[in-house]
């Protein structure tokens, strides 16, 4: 699950919006979860995925008690490693959130990049002073118990419609936040910096009055222009 | 995960509707499945859920070949014990099917009294061809690598909105399907029947012209007429 | 609240697909009401609208206590007139029934014509036993005390995404249920059935090979012809 | 558009579970349309799409005048070939029809082979009456103008997801309507018919009790097994 | 419906968070509407709830015209007393605002604490201007009338899925909006504070570095390290 | 499609929220998208219609070679007149988003006055950067190509569940998007700014603690009151 400094450097220069297009291309598309966004302005963050699996709440499970058990997402925190991006499979369900501001306080001191989850958070306030950057699908008050029951962590989850694996890499900006399966993570941190040099040059040509036609994507014309513009030297 | 003749026996007499209720009075709220429904009229079944558990598809994992690995819907149905209710845990997702008619023969050959999902099945002519009594969202033709990860069985899920772990009791009728908390389930198949007795009484007297304030629930006088009329003798 | 015998008479002959069609001649778009479906085939049915309101559950009003109190479901049944159709606004939420078979079955005792809800039935299997017509968005299992607190009758309501009002009048068949609102009841009356002769013999005019253009609607000819074949004599 | 006998014969033998399966092992994951179901039984169709596009109604456009407007689904139906399978573009909306009972009856009388939709039909026991094949999203009783304006037709449309092009064929049967792409025809026609062979064989091995791994998917050995029991002679 | 000013004080210092874990444990689950969010960044507000209730627009009822009538919002709006929160049910409906800006501005002049609804407001600009804190599902042009028909006011409603009664107290912060039923205010404003302080204790321990298990939910060493340190003196 | 300057400007004068009153007034109900808000804030915006269409994507369709077909959003983008708004029907669909930074530009670049679109753009913070005012349901990374196939441009549309036809008029401001028919849009030009002016004054008038009884409608008093006030001078 480790992730060199390299790649996470050369992710870390990838929009979601590319890293889907470089997926779309090797034939993945399902990478980009319907539902996190960023619940403030944060940078693109990498890490990473921890996974955290929740099920339905039931009465007889889902109860204030249950935050002592052995499988707590206290105790999922704790076996948290530094530099991980933690993902909470909550169904998408926005009624009850999956954590507060103490539980993310703790992730942030623990090390986590970030939090990711198709669900909800709660003290939401509370959730921005700890300086975690988190994208959720929005804030509710309610406790994880009164509609989730947490189940396991490093599990294969679902997140936002799409499948997550432990080993999986994360990528999260201001579009939200897309699964890198590990199988392509050097292949997309290899071709993901090439195609975002393409895009300034090209939105650089766009800005200077170039019609889009033959520009984006290149005819073999503006290809060469591109190359002998951004190459030489 | 075994269910004595004399509970099964017990709980078929009991509507999910009685269940509901005696499950409300418990303090469970959380126990009908949104989802399943018989896709066409069987009787009420009762049985041990054995679960399965899907995440979304993503093209490098759902694939058919994927249909060979160990860790497939194949090896699940093989270890499913006669007399089991399998559950599958859809995420409510209707476009791809969990299963065809082929599996489900399969599963009927295995002894398996029904098949409850929250999802869809394909085949649906074929399916009723089996015998199987299926409960579930309707039918598609998507094979469920279209839309489903298969990632294992009886681990604890969510099916309908409701959690589900392996032992807890599935009774499914006209109405859909409940689950019962294992630890709940002597206690039901205990209050069930008498529930339904009452029931019938109040029905009867509803035909016989009997207005309902006082009798359903029964006023002081009711329950004693109730308890003269069908427990002498 | 009462409608007359010839009025009934008329209406009854008239689907729900003309009448939504001279109501929007009228500038009514918004009669048809999105979710209740018959249950199984019942006969075109015609009444003045018996209202009742549910609000979402809360744990300490929604509970079997509460079925005895005298603003409850049971008081509001024996306040049903002979002839109308009681509609229930249960705010499109399925997971919880509104009544069973009981509560139904004192209905159909009491003359109720049909019962309408944007909710759902619980005991669907004896619903049906109680010989009642019903038009709901399905059956569930749970009571209604699981999803809704009963607040009263004969309130404006609505129902299936359609205010209906006491005095309204309802008609259902087989594509649901439609509220005519009570100041255009004597217009919908005196129109739909002419209405409906028209579309006979156009149906008639189609299986002869006319072709549509011109027939329907009809032009000026057409118009004349059918006068000429219906009216004559 | 035509679409020869044969390729008609042999697509009529594929179910739509097996002609996804196909499309999936092709690329193609987008073919099968949610929402239109058989409203009763039929047998499987197959025919090349005639499409027809509604955009949302407006009042000063969608109206009864608007009905004997050249750019109107009279007119489209008029234009409509015999052998075809009409497919309306409904945008999912369910609470207004595209059509009724004579329209479809004028669609059967000029030999169209069935009619799917997104949406929904009006006067539901009249277009069962005219005999026509339908797949819908259910019945609704208000008219097209209600809901729509017709816009053209044998234009691209999306139809339940899915895009659909003049000149793909449609299959539909139980389990809904699935569209092959035009350039895929010949070969779903070549591989159907050969995979629905070898599902059937493995059907009758699981009701002789063979146990699924290897069997569905065929191992080496299976295969052998299976091309020997079924080739030979 | 009069809140005293002590109560108020209580309840402004405990969070929407821990109001409804508060109430959890007294069992009712159903407190937070699903919905309303504020609109920009307010303050937390407490009030008494005063209700107001909508049903769907029929276009024979929703006009321009129905604002000048008796049982109008714009009556309901003078009855208001000062420093009630007003709720409005739009039964979630987005599609037409409730209110616009003209009168959020007579209520905020009516000394109103704040409007909360699960539905939209209408001049979104405007409505910030008159400076009344919002709780809303957002913003949409149309006027109520082209969604709502306004029916009555101080009656029990539902909105955001919970039920609110006239009397009951509703606080509302950047979690958005919690219904504490008006038998438990007292409760709540006892228990909260002290739950709050507990959790600023917590959450120091977390900055400290305090791991989760046995910090939160405490343990008894935990809980008398809390109570020596909160409590001395 | 030209919009004088004269209409332009008196457009941009009046609101969203009075143009669809005056559209009600008129017997236009269905005038107000929804799903498209502003991506940040903007002043209000007032242009022809310049429409685009999209189809969902089949896999066979939406490739990265489509993006250099004549028939492209390149080729659409490049046939814009200065000071449209060009608006995209994306079926309300979310998951993958109809541009990015890129075309953005080059509308900006073109003189393009808005984008408005039920779907959402990707490079969110791009976007912003270029400068266009573009009104979404949201941000997505996902290209067009993952969820949409663009058929045409300048044909009939669906936007946010309303009508758009090429040479109707945009106005979109802090409340959403509002289309302008046609033929209707001098009469809103004539009759929104006096709406204005009288809802000014009626704010005005609320703000020195005028009771809206009687003021907003006005009684004849407060109209003769208001235009003595007015137009006086």
């Amino acid at each position: 699950m480790l992730l060199s400094a390299d790649l996470r450097a050369a992710l870390g220069a990838v929009s979601t919006a590319t890293i889907t297009t470089i997926l779309l291309k090797k034939g993945i598309r399902r990478a980009f979860m319907a539902g996190p966004k960023p619940l403030t302005n944060f940078p693109r963050l990498v890490g990473p995925a921890f996974t955290m699996r929740f099920i339905p709440a039931r009465e007889d499970l889902a109860t204030p008690e249950s935050w002592a058990s052995p499988r707590s997402t206290r105790a999922a925190i704790e076996d948290m490693p530094e530099g991980v991006i933690a993902v909470g499979d909550a169904r998408g369900l926005t009624e009850a959130a999956i954590f507060g501001d103490i539980l993310v306080a703790r992730m942030k001191k623990r090390g986590v990049t970030a939090l990711v989850t198709d669900g909800t958070l709660r003290d939401g306030v509370g959730v921005l002073g700890t300086g975690m950057p988190v994208w959720c699908a929005g804030v509710a008050a309610p406790a994880s118990v009164a509609g989730h029951t947490f189940v396991g962590w490093q599990e294969p989850i679902g997140c936002g419609g799409v499948a997550v694996f432990p080993g999986d890499v994360i990528v999260a900006d201001g579009d939200g936040a897309v699964v890198i399966p590990q199988a392509l993570v050097e292949d997309v941190a290899k071709l993901g910096p090439e195609q975002e040099r393409f895009e300034n040059w090209a939105l650089a040509e766009v800005e200077k009055g170039h019609p889009l036609p033959g520009l984006y994507p290149p005819n073999e014309a503006n290809r060469a222009r591109y190359e002998a513009e951004t190459k030489k030297g």
